[in-house]
């Protein structure tokens, strides 16, 4: 018995994208669904209760993070992560993996596992497949990953190819270290850079394990947007009707509805809370970097058109104030916009899925938000 | 006619002690009263509504900071103060002065004013008695402060003398200035330093202009408790009974209570805030560094007699991963959790003085929580 089951509801009839409900031992999830980044065990400047009140429905956190600090029996002590920082609702927790890969120094990647040294003191570790699951049993999140190799673009085919069948290996090594498959669902991830058959490759390799989700890794990562949506379409007819497909670390608008059309359920990104710690707001008009000072006497919302929390209380104005000043609220009213714009964009493709006009909202979307943001992987370190 | 009227609801039988309600144009205060400290136009970290949730009742804002950043015009043209910042309830603006002599630079003070320089780009500016009273009838604020000079502890005798007498003046200059003691309550504030017979003087002079409210300046300086304690004795007997009385920059819980028994009214402090952003907490057992390390795997909430959001939701250990990982939530649970355990304070203080029962009160809490809390003004710039 797999700790979660996906009910697939409706496929919209125009677009062939997905609405469906994840259930999981934390409660119910629908789908598609953006997933806001804890990394640290918080939702940066924002309290549980807020992402309850903008109906976040499940979180990411970060395993890397929590391994480094505070330590992952710490977490068990007090009860796991839920109990930790007060989120009742489902968590999904990555492997760690992408964090090694990203964050830390000195690392050096062998068929056993990843030695590196932490990025906070130095320290020396070695992340195994078997390590990634302990930590994460200890964590004790609703949805759990495989340690994989996030490897960057470009990367040659050879170094994708020997990476991918790795990754297929770990998979085969985490889940027979396992030990609550009731409790937890553990996600295989399709790796294979941006060589279409390397991707049907790892897909039919992943996909023998049966695991309860598939994930979708290494997109994003700086290559053109054009190149993440044919993999995309390579993998569309591979992935099965009755898991959810989870495209890691997307995105932006644009990504996410490129995803939805492809049949992706999950996604997660730091970018909205990243974006708004830099001063600036995603909007249906475009991106309002309201720490700029034409915005300095400008007393309309970030967003016109929107009925958040910050958007019917604050104006630009009083937003640029608090950021010049650094306030710590401006972040948080920022944040807590971005994350709700992202989450009402979710809200509104599973309606339009419903209705079977994903296409109809897409066109209308693209046409009025002026949204073309860039999203490097890369710099996006979670 | 007045903005504000102060009802004298109690005089407790066992100590003096006041319990009142203040009527403002945005609502009624009961008191004794703790007013947050939103410096620049916010209570750092911490939104209105939370500050509605712990019951704040009235906050004050600093004029200094406001004028410097983003000025009081661009304010005023969004509508007030109030408007800008979300917060419906009533608000109290200092005069300025507090700050140009603690945190401006190249000061020079005389007759007219106080020349400064901006502390943020080192501008030159001028703050004048009749410029305090221009700023803050921008701003909108229900209460406003005279400008006045807070002088340091320790001080002589001739410059004390002469810094109260022209603090008499510039009062006279900012009622002359004044457009709308309607729409605002401006108060005078006695000085005259540590000695007795010149806050007697400065006390009839303040009280002869027969404003709305009296303030207190110039103690919680950096002074011994009882010397402090003594001049609130020597003013008691010249505090007219049905305006309310108001300490300027105390407190903490001891100096609150030393207050409230010497008949005090209002009070305001950066200290529970700031507190909490240094990463420790006033509890009902005494002070509680969270950021230290022996609290690391302390699963108890921050004070185990507190139901506040932050003992209700969090442990010691999470907070203290909060702070050392850089989280901002973590600063807010303190200084939410601070807050709320002040104004819960100031509750149960008013509780106390309507039962005729408040030194019991103080006695009490003096045994169990060990507080010893030492508040340098000086070291408090707000």
């Amino acid at each position: 018995m797999s700790a979660i089951s996906f009910e697939l509801k409706h496929i919209c009839k125009q677009t062939g994208a997905r609405h469906g409900v994840l259930h999981t031992p934390h409660g119910d999830v629908e789908t598609p669904v953006f997933m806001p980044v804890g990394t640290q065990a918080t939702v940066k400047g924002l309290s549980p209760e807020e992402l309850q009140s903008m109906q976040a429905e499940i979180i990411l956190s970060n395993t890397y993070h929590l391994w480094m600090r505070p330590g992952e029996e710490l977490i068990e002590r007090a009860g796991g992560l839920h109990k930790f920082m007060n989120w009742n609702s489902p968590i999904l927790t990555d492997s760690g993996g992408f964090q090694v890969f990203s964050l830390s120094e000195a690392r050096k990647i062998e068929e056993a596992g990843v030695h590196f040294r932490s990025h906070i003191d130095g320290s020396k570790h070695f992340l195994t497949p078997e390590k990634a699951i302990q930590i994460q049993e200890a964590l004790g999140a609703d949805i759990i990953m495989q340690l994989d190799e996030c490897i960057p673009y470009p990367a040659d085919r050879e170094y994708t190819k020997n990476s991918l069948e790795r990754t297929t290996r770990w998979l085969e090594r985490c889940l027979k270290e396992q030990h609550y498959p009731e409790k937890q669902a553990l996600f295989g991830i399709i790796q294979g850079g941006m060589y279409a058959d390397l991707r049907r490759q790892s897909a039919k390799e992943i996909l023998a394990f049966d695991t309860p989700g598939i994930a979708i890794g290494g997109l994003s990562v700086g290559e053109p947007k054009e190149m993440m949506v044919e993999i995309l379409d390579v993998l569309r007819p591979l992935l099965p009707e009755h898991k959810p497909h989870y495209l890691m670390g997307v995105g932006t608008p644009d990504y996410l509805f490129e995803g939805v059309l492809r049949g992706i359920d999950m996604f997660d990104c730091v970018w909205p809370t990243r974006l708004g710690r830099n001063g600036a707001a995603v909007t249906s008009i475009g991106q309002v970097t309201v720490r700029n000072a034409k915005y300095a006497e400008d007393f309309r919302p970030l967003d016109p058109n929107c009925d958040c929390y910050t958007c019917k209380n604050y104006s630009r104005a009083y937003i640029r104030h608090l950021i010049k000043a650094n306030e710590m609220f401006g972040l948080r009213l920022t944040s807590y916009h971005n994350l709700y714009f992202l989450i009402s964009l979710m809200h509104q493709m599973r309606e339009a899925i419903k209705n079977d006009s994903l296409a109809d909202l897409f066109h209308k979307f693209k046409k009025e938000s002026n949204l073309q943001v860039k999203l490097k992987r890369n710099s996006i370190q979670c």
